[in-house]
């Protein structure tokens, strides 16, 4: 006979399925279809396990990390995902997903729909070395797809290369040495033609 | 300039985006879409955290099976998916992904690709605490999703019930809290008429 509270843990993680659904603007570098959200988180969390030498903070706790950046997107399931260059979507990005978050995270036990909304809220203030981090990776990966895919989100934006800078220079803050390798690798596609210099006018 | 290291680092992370387009036998809950073996490694790192407190084992690393999970499957993108009914498949299963550890880990730094692969190792081994509940949730998963989407993938391979049972069992080694309640779910699915009763002759 299973525990009410195995029962609502399981009634969680079965919602947490449509996470798979939820489609983001970047492409994969293999069949170049859109990324899901799923998918996006698991790979953010294997680029904290082997990008995590390259953190600002030494000493980083990595578990704190995988826990934010395999949390940090369930929100999307109510709230979709906002494109990062979606200037007027970013406005009202936080309540939409604060209310996704009450719904959501309230479907477990109330022990843990604390704990992880708190960690939750804890990778959107980005004030942790552990948050600036998982910050710096999910800003990380979609560039890299971009870079790998020949701009082929950034085209279809029509987002330039001053744009890509200001969204993205906050990776500094969690890891000066992936910024600086991201930040070649935006100058290498500008020189290649896959991302637009800035506007001259 | 980038380090080398870094460099190799990212040449494997790009590497492994291809693991989103290995394609599993699951369906997705929502649009019942195959589910690839990237989002399925997430909904596992979910499934760890939030179950973790039904281990048999008290005092489980949960860092230790987060990291088994999120590479247990890196090796299908050489090898392929197998299916867990698939019992001619399975013969040459360990064979095929020892080979493909080797190239995809073997991209890594070589202190990484050691302990990525030693990692990967302890999972297969199924002998310490954390690999068996690791084992445990990766057995869970599949099996919610089949109950979820009214047997698709049993009654698509014409899998019975003693096979469900059978396969699967091994969950109790990891928590027997969760092969009690999978228990259950299996009995309903056959109640229900998701999931064929053990052949008569």
């Amino acid at each position: 006979m299973a525990s009410a509270r195995l029962e609502a843990q399981v009634r969680f993680l079965v919602e947490a399925d449509r996470l798979k659904e939820v489609l983001r603007q970047t492409v994969t570098t293999g069949s170049r279809r859109p990324e899901n959200s799923a998918e996006h988180s698991w790979h953010l969390c294997l680029l904290a396990l082997v990008l995590s030498e390259h953190a600002n903070a030494p000493g980083l706790d990595v578990l704190r990390v995988l826990k934010m950046v395999i949390l940090h997107d369930l929100v999307e399931i109510d709230a979709g995902d906002t494109f990062a260059y979606d200037t007027a979507a970013e406005a009202g990005r936080h309540e939409r997903e604060a209310r996704a978050a009450d719904r959501i995270f309230g479907l477990l036990p109330p022990d843990q729909a604390g704990s992880f909304r708190a960690t939750w809220e804890e990778f959107e203030a980005r004030k942790t070395p552990e948050a600036r981090f998982a910050a710096a990776v999910d800003r990380f990966q979609p560039m890299l797809l971009n870079v790998e895919t020949e701009g082929a989100a950034w085209r279809k934006h029509g987002i330039s290369e001053d744009r890509v800078r200001a969204r993205n220079a906050h990776i500094a803050e969690g890891s000066a040495a992936l910024w600086e390798h991201m930040s070649d690798a935006i100058g290498k596609a500008v020189a290649a033609g896959h991302l637009a210099p800035p506007p001259t006018s």
